[in-house]
């Protein structure tokens, strides 16, 4: 089935889609900071948020607007989070709908709205309100790169990906955009990600399978084990490339998730590339639990061990703190079964060193991407998650961030 | 009551305790590494140990040990966990116990052991069977300072607590050490902690006891949140002092809890200031929640939040990575309620930015101790946790120590 997913080499709109990023002013530096997507034609959509209890104004306002259904467009900003400013936060995230409905010519409620930087901040909405024209009449000659653009933060790339494939016979395609460096973690982060398709498809279909495939990718990276109050991810499908809708359990319904988990996949992994301060890519692979939920408990500990992500960094095959890790992970453990690999090698057998010479394996923990394998040997629980390492420049970053961006007040 | 317990300016054996360490060699640079305490009298005895299900062997043989009772005598090397190294690792847990038995004149079963350093690589015994002799010789002229530097391992400074007071009208020493400053966490971390007082006192007051105010010090600590497979409390208690044994309930056995507390919580505190890295101490206290698990989840939380341990080291009053950590921590959350103060500014309240402006926060935030305030506002729960900041340090000091330990193979 996959071989006739294409991936494209650029970023494509699929079909009755617009899309456009400008800058605000509410960044500082003059970067993109505001972006707004449209369909031409109706809609069907899916999103989840953040589990997060603090949730950010804009994260509360589209649950509701997406409970009525019918989104025609998102508008989007960066270098603000929106998020514990009480009433004001939550008028500014509705006037952020009123102001795209009246530029776009659709209610506020069609409007889906995000917000990501930095939090406890009043919005300048004034400086919203002055570019909200101004980035519609963009639409004609801006596109998804721009819009990609608008959103990002510490993110160092901006980050994309397109694939097209067939459903009954016609050409659909999926494309996305993804943005987060810090607070990544499993269960939403600092992270928005906005996927657009021409595909038709239900809209019970396209929120079941979204749903699937987000704790399959997004819920399975972590940088620093912080989650933010922001988290988004949200796709609109339009049915703009007219294929048949795919009926539920058909081929062409498993062949649309296929699509979505390829191109979601694709941005999650993007986003621990693009870690802040991240010098590796590091896939942990755990089997062999007496869960699959023992088995994500031992692969989040071991992502999220300060300990570990710095040995990492350091290229030092450290499988002691790996299976403290392992040990502390709340799963249920034999300690004389515990194999952990690094790429192909094994570190420990049985819970005990393995006789595989330092210098191989460190070889392995020196390349950009490797995989830690970890075999409980108990039962057949498994989990995979994409993490990174700690290094000092996450440190250099975070303990500035805030200061700077303030350093107006 | 507590006046009358008095802090010593130095460390002081209690009656009929001695305490040596040396360099056996374990260490390469020829630190102090092997260490051994006995008391010249029966002892009661309690312990608490790492909740981590990777138990190093030395954790387990001093659990069988401690079961028994009639506990005479200590011997921790440090330099070497002697965790995961199987059979040989239990055998050489073993192996430690007889040498200082048959030196000491005692039974194999009288000995409690401890070992901490790397993980996973088998313990040079044959340094250790060397040793042991020559450290009882030096019983005589060592002491518990010396004791105190043959535990450390990443530790910068050696960590001693003495107090006295009256039991009975009798005056009693409590004297403790404590070492670890990475993988710290609270429920025990690589942290080995020993104390030992001439104190009368009943085995089962002790444990009790013991119990009590390790969960109240040692178990509200974390540096970077990771737990290791050899954390240990121990107490000896031999009753040389010759008060009369409080009973329970009675205002005596009380006290000498205040005074064990007073010793616990001033070494689980000298842990936190030498965390690895740490150039902070941050008390977090946080109040208002709907149960005291719900505020210990809370100041986890963020005591464990690398983008919260970042801000603190760049003195940052960032309390929007502060309200997101107590939003993903678990803690039911009304977030129009939160109320967090740095020292006695308040930075938020009812969730929003406070009008204190950020210069004075920011003047908080720069001290070398200073206490984060969350008030949730919705119960009567409460939770305190002492914690340091993550510094590039940190990073550099753990990307490397493996690889250096162990670079002779």
């Amino acid at each position: 089935m996959a071989e006739i997913i294409t991936k494209l080499r650029t970023a494509r709109l699929p079909f009755g889609f617009r899309a456009a990023g400008i800058s605000s002013g509410i960044k500082e530096n003059g970067a993109k900071d505001l972006g707004i997507v449209i369909s031409d034609f109706p809609t069907v959509s899916a999103a989840t948020f953040t589990t997060n209890r603090i949730k950010a104004a804009p994260v509360r306002l589209s649950q509701r607007h997406l409970r009525r259904g019918d989104i025609r467009a998102l508008i989007v900003n960066s270098g603000n989070a929106n998020a514990c400013n009480g009433k004001q936060g939550f008028n500014d995230a509705k006037l952020m709908t009123q102001f795209a409905a009246s530029s776009l010519g659709l209610e506020a409620r069609q409007i889906f709205v995000c917000s990501t930087g930095i939090i406890g901040y009043p919005l300048p909405i004034e400086k919203v309100r002055r570019a909200t024209p101004k980035i519609v009449e963009k639409l004609r000659v801006s596109g998804w790169k721009d819009f990609s653009r608008s959103i990002m933060t510490s993110d160092k790339v901006n980050k994309v990906c397109s694939v097209k494939t067939l459903i009954g016979g016609k050409e659909i395609t999926i494309t996305g955009t993804a943005k987060g460096s810090g607070m990544i973690a499993p269960n939403m982060a600092t992270m928005l990600a906005f996927f657009v398709t021409d595909a038709a498809i239900s809209e019970t279909d396209l929120r079941e399978n979204t749903k699937l495939v987000v704790n399959e990718t997004f819920n399975c990276i972590s940088v620093d084990g912080d989650m933010s109050t922001n988290d988004t991810v949200v796709v609109l499908a339009n049915g703009a490339a007219k294929n048949r809708r795919p009926k539920k359990g058909s081929k062409d319904l498993n062949h649309f998730t296929e699509a979505l988990k390829n191109v979601m996949l694709d941005l999650a992994k993007q986003l621990v590339r693009d870690g802040e301060g991240a010098s590796k890519f590091i896939r942990i692979e755990v089997e062999g639990a007496s869960s699959d939920l023992d088995a994500k408990k031992v692969a989040r500990a071991v992502a999220e061990s300060s300990l570990v992500k710095c040995s990492w960094n350091g290229s030092d095959p450290n499988w002691g703190r790996v299976i403290d890790a392992v040990g502390y992970s709340g799963a249920r453990v034999d300690e004389n079964k515990v194999d952990i690999y690094f790429g192909p090698l094994a570190a420990a057998i049985n819970g005990v060193v393995a006789p595989t010479p330092i210098g191989k394996l460190k070889a392995q923990v020196s390349k950009k991407e490797f995989t830690l394998r970890i075999n409980l040997n108990i039962g057949k629980g498994v989990h995979r998650v994409f993490t990174s390492d700690l290094s000092e420049e996450y440190v250099a970053y975070n303990r500035l961030e805030y200061a700077l961006k303030i350093q107006g007040r």
